[in-house]
């Protein structure tokens, strides 16, 4: 299958990686690709500049936004939640339009401090925002309570043996998402929580992600519930 | 020990009768004992009247708020979030003085509709705002993630094998209630989250339960952190 994915960070290349070895062909979306590719010093997340990533990964293409989303029959959202919207208004509505639209942004603000808070929450969510403002796009809000590695490789934590949440609307998308994230990914235990709403409860858990990354000192860990069957 | 419990609804008594079972002696506080023994009625979450309980928990006595708290060498505030701040100055900040003071309550908002909001969260938490109406109270917030059964019975579920979560400001108060939580309760798995702006998160995880709740048609199911080691 043909993917967008919007962003170029750690979250996007750990999903671009994973789809490429999947078969899927893919385009990482961003604002100004020239500048993306002439970038030489690591990001404020320490990751390599994207001209280094891609030459370990040559299969993965960069393009505008617009581009990628044009591109993708399914697309991701993996771009930094206080950069969604816009990133997705460049892509354009109507690149969005009846396609399935994997949200695993998180609406994190990091400029209070040590401790980041969200910019929405509680009656709101990131999830809503997006589904909102392209409401032609089936978005389907999952993956974000988990470090990049695990959202595309669960079986790195006690043979996958814990928990994805999704939440959206459309409910042939949602099937097909969970399709793709155990034929791609290798999720075997995925958790339907609703309708778009559901998002709050989702993005919600990331201060809880955030106290236990310092209290474990890894981001290698996730969530299992405990009494869910599936 | 004598243990003063704020609260006489399910999480209240779900403590008492476990706590009395574990041979310490218990006093439930309520704002007018008067009017909680002469209720006749259930309560909006189906609980039976006070007095029904009572007569199956002999042992369990009532009291005021002042008069649990003066009573409690340790105390549990099992009070409804929307009522503890309130509840806690009845209950008098001499009597809280130098104790450690449980807080397991949850800053619902039922008024909204079906699923509840949080009256304070992200940038501040009810935990946080009861250790600054409180600063002589050791707070340590923890176990307001479970449904009370599981609070004080965590082998309900898996052998026990899932997470309490518990912060505070006080290192001696937490140790404390870790111990407190292992010989009465038997939990085995008590992830410290650090001081207590930490309830943030524990209070975050809330609209989580909330969906699961609805998505699994039980409160019997806890979360495992998989990758955190105790």
């Amino acid at each position: 299958m043909n993917i967008g994915i919007m962003g170029t960070g750690m979250v996007a290349r750990a999903h671009a990686e994973r789809l490429i070895e999947t078969g899927h062909k893919v385009i990482l979306g961003t604002r100004d690709p020239v500048q993306t590719l002439t970038r030489t010093e690591a990001d404020f997340m320490g990751n390599p500049p994207f001209a280094v990533w891609q030459k370990l990964n040559p299969q993965a293409r960069l393009g505008s936004f617009d581009k990628a989303a044009s591109f993708g029959e399914l697309l991701i959202n993996a771009t930094l939640g206080s950069g969604s919207l816009n990133a997705l208004q460049l892509a354009g509505p109507e690149n969005l339009a009846g396609k399935i639209l994997v949200d695993v942004s998180n609406p994190l603000d990091f400029s209070g401090g040590s401790q980041p808070i969200l910019f929405v929450s509680n009656t709101d969510s990131l999830g809503e925002q997006i589904q909102r403002f392209f409401p032609q796009a089936h978005v389907v809000k999952t993956l974000n309570t988990a470090t990049a590695p695990i959202q595309v490789n669960p079986g790195l934590l006690a043979d996958g043996d814990h928990h994805a949440f999704l939440c959206g609307n459309d409910v042939d998308a949602k099937f097909d998402v969970q399709r793709f994230l155990t034929d791609n990914y290798g999720w075997q235990h995925i958790a339907d929580l609703g309708d778009i709403s559901s998002a709050r409860a989702l993005e919600m858990m990331i201060p809880m992600w955030v106290r236990l990354f310092g209290a474990i000192g890894s981001p290698l860990f996730n969530f299992k519930v405990v009494g869910l069957k599936r």
